[in-house]
């Protein structure tokens, strides 16, 4: 079994709102930059290089998300990814938010793979595939 | 029965990624701003207004998000907000984004109602239950 | 001699952080909105037009801000932009942004003109140029 | 002489624009991420714990940026950042931002402090001072 994905944010003044906490509309954010960071490390780049190098895109066609403790800049944010599905033309991401510990917000996040230059839908290659797979979990 | 609520949205250059179409990061932020913006309108400001003059938060437990046609600066995009469901402690919302006529997303986004200064949960008072109250809608 | 150019922002409660104002990265944000609002009007595209429909790109390659006072979501903030100088391949742009006439913030940018496709410098084509000659005052 | 202070942004599609590269709007927000970071490596606390647990506000009263080279996800970006300047009452900061050893931008920063309550003008504490003033450099 591989080691858990996790992308640690700084949470920062300016990501709070007037009630001290992280803005609600910086979470879903953070989880994207979250996935991007589990592509880059698991697949040799994040979006940018699979769609400019590789011609590769992954457009989202949904997210959900319930939030249950608030963000503060006081500890780190630790956002872990994994996949939990990864269908024909699709991979659902899984992004779970803590700080020491608590558990702050978890989220599912669904991709599809297109061929970026003709914006249509495609199987991810064998390359994506084969790293993608051995990470799914549920 | 009232007036849709909408509300447009200049998309620029900035929201817009390499593959020329607004990042998805940017939604579910828009979908925020068009949900303040209607309690501007409806009872008398948006969250800003609500916690610092009447000591009432409105923190958000979820949210879920359907992206179906990519949005582009080309046309405005035209964001409708209604309350799906007002509980005892809670209000849904339901954000649909529109441009020319195309349907690009549509979510739900669930609030609580909070004291703001204590950060405990409790029941909208009169002012607001009874200005949402008719605007609810399937 | 022609309007002033006015680009109006709703402020809203995730613009703002802990000390209850706007936080000053937002700023920035506003005046690029508001150059790209006015080219927009004043040249029949903002830089997404530009960009993709004439090759022209307008890369920044400086801005300077002064911050006079705080913004916050109790009035609507207005960005003037005018051009304050034209250049054989440059462009400096004046923002100035006030609410309920105080004045909040102003600051210069310059944006140079290049050919997208090949990222080189080259004069605006004079379609360009001669929609916004006669908008430049000091 | 103290270590140079680096803070590094892993630069994503979601920060680029349709040009390719890191959208103009982006990069005072990095250079604010990073003088925030500095001063928590270095004073005990960014800005949220100057404010909340100090009492010390520090609103930002001028930036000015050059930007030399465009901010691509293909590298890290380093954003060195220094104190150039203690006043009586402000402190100014010079942020590099440089990829793969090429400037990409660089700035200046100017913020005064505050009794966050108040907001009223007032000289650093001698905490604050002590730990920024053998830290300045030209």
């Amino acid at each position: 079994m591989s080691e858990p994905f996790i992308h640690t944010v700084k949470v920062s003044w300016g990501d709070c709102d007037p009630a001290r906490i992280a803005y609600t509309g910086r979470i879903p954010n953070w989880c994207l930059d979250a996935i991007n960071a589990f592509l880059d490390h698991h697949i040799g780049g994040g979006w940018y290089f699979q769609e400019i190098d590789h011609d590769m895109g992954m457009p989202f066609v949904s997210m959900s998300l319930d939030f249950r403790a608030p963000v503060t800049p006081r500890h780190p944010l630790d956002c872990e990814v994994w996949p939990e599905r990864l269908g024909t033309t699709s991979v659902t991401f899984r992004v779970v938010g803590r700080q020491d510990g608590t558990l702050c917000f978890e989220g599912s996040f669904v991709e599809v793979f297109i061929q970026a230059s003709t914006f249509t839908k495609q199987p991810p290659p064998d390359r994506v595939r084969s790293l993608l797979e051995p990470l799914v979990r549920g």
